[in-house]
């Protein structure tokens, strides 16, 4: 029910993700009639994949996440997790509120033993793929054991989700050196050094590696993370902004842009923001996905697609897996 | 003598500098004999309006900057600094060491009274035009006191420089509701919203406000700032290359590409990190502007008229009457 624009893209979504997924079968949390209003005709046909389950209420938007968890046990969020917990759903993925997702999250999903606090993860596209950056607004201060978290559940997500067999593991600060930073970076560098993860700690990176593609996992805390996302956002705005109005300047550059279409429309589509959306919930039993709430029926699809891939790469088993590899020795290197 | 190509970019600026800006003299501190050849026949023509002052050494670009104060006072870097401390020059332009550059500025020409730290300050290309970022990478660690001093600076420099009646003020934060970010964000908007400055205080603004041109000022911690003005190089860079490659794609593409040639080239000069080259130390008892140290002559000869600016502009002496209007009346309101 979340999201800007309601029930409606997810609704849409979901008829693309049933094909996309045949055996994969989704339910549907909310309000019973306007949801079905929604499948209208599409209804019929879904039946055997999609059951919709009622709930009467619905976490608003601008809702502060305490509230909601107080008063929110018949939302239609809370639900939709609450499915996850019993074991009845695998993934639960939202465009709704995101403090309020991840309040209810952490009260019924528990956060996995040995994390400190979960992170959330996005895909982030690099001149040699891509990479996964987190965490991109969960915590807003960080300590070093809890980037170490973050490297670990990072490096498990590039490797089960991403497919990447040795991933390489960067903290994000503002020099390559070691002495650089402040010290929860610091600190960690020095845990992540001293580990026993099947990890290539690749050191401090800075700001341009991220695009670059200097490491498969970037590592930073929720303030650092969030800005430096959105200030990407807004840098490839503005140069595709700088590139519009360049062509339209003469005759001559219209004339070029309207034989470069096809090259200018791959262009569009490869920064699309709605291929990569979708924050993932990293540290929790269970997998969480959070669309962005201003996203359309492709983009909420997106986040359907990457919730089946965690789903089906086990990521949570490979997180507790990696996690008994870190550890006392580290927290020993820091101590001595 | 500092620049990852030593002094010949130097000289090469001074020649462009000495034609923009027929006023102004030049003091060249470093190796007279290196110097003088690369002034070479330049020389004579040059002799009234420059003048070669010798120093035994210089600052490594590695140098750790506590051992550079140490054994730095026979270098260029220190003499520079040392003719504006003297009143002999205004202002101090570096590609050098920014460590040092820093440590060896603050010993000599010392903060401003009632300014805690200084920062450093970069321009940002906006839809709008352009704004002002603080800091990007003098203070890794910034408490509501500094982040309100920034402001205070950044807002005297969107005035006195860039020529803003009545320049907005943001500060970066990962949301633009008044409960997100962390103490030192929300203490120091409290004291902003209570200042009595020629200043617009437009609250919190996000990442993706920078490149929007959402306000004038943009006023954050250095280590924020510096992973997020290099995340937006790289951002931009990255698009620069998708976009090259989509034009190479087809022969139409190609076509296209060489018919909007023109406009393509407008694009890379609106894009290039040489126009707006240069770091601004703001807070100091005199002009020092740091150029990047992998720049060319072009960039060099920008950080020039960006100092040159800066001294016209009489930037200190309004950031002393600002700081005069904040002080204790914000602070109590924060106390209350």
């Amino acid at each position: 029910m979340g999201g800007d624009a309601g029930p409606s893209i997810v609704v849409s979504a979901l008829a693309r993700a049933v094909q996309r997924h045949p055996k994969v079968k989704f339910i549907l949390h909310g309000d019973q009639s306007a949801l079905n209003a929604l499948l209208g005709k599409r209804r019929a046909k879904l039946t055997s994949r999609v059951t919709v389950r009622h709930a009467e209420a619905h976490v608003r938007m601008d809702e502060k996440p305490s509230l909601a968890l107080r008063r929110g046990r018949n939302t239609s969020m809370w639900r939709a997790i609450e499915s996850v917990k019993s074991g009845e759903a695998e993934v639960v993925v939202s465009a709704g509120n995101t403090g309020a997702l991840m309040a209810m999250s952490m009260v019924q999903l528990r956060v996995i033993e040995g994390i400190s606090r979960p992170a959330i993860a996005g895909i982030w596209p690099t001149k040699r793929g891509q990479c996964v950056v987190l965490d991109i607004g969960a915590n807003v201060e960080c300590d070093a054991d809890q980037l170490v978290d973050f490297a670990v559940m990072g490096e498990a997500f590039a490797r089960a989700v991403l497919g990447i067999e040795r991933p390489t593991v960067g903290l994000l600060n503002v020099g390559s050196e070691e002495v650089k930073g402040h010290d929860a970076v610091k600190n960690a560098a020095q845990m992540l050094r001293d580990t026993s993860l099947p990890m290539e700690f690749h050191g401090f990176i800075e700001g341009d590696d991220i695009a670059e593609g200097t490491v498969d996992v970037v590592v930073t805390d929720g303030f650092t993370g969030n800005i430096a996302l959105k200030t990407a956002e807004g840098t490839a705005k503005l140069v595709v902004s700088y590139l519009r109005s360049a062509l339209k300047r003469s005759i001559m550059a219209r004339l070029g842009a309207l034989l470069a279409s096809g090259a200018l429309n791959a262009l569009r589509r490869k920064l699309d923001p709605r291929a990569s959306n979708g924050g993932m919930f990293l540290g929790l039993n269970g997998v969480v996905v959070k669309s962005h709430g201003g996203t359309d029926a492709l983009g909420f699809a997106s986040a359907i697609d990457m919730a089946v891939d965690m789903a089906e790469a086990g990521i949570n088993k490979c997180i507790i897996a990696d996690r008994a590899g870190v550890g006392m020795p580290g927290q020993e290197a820091v101590a001595s």
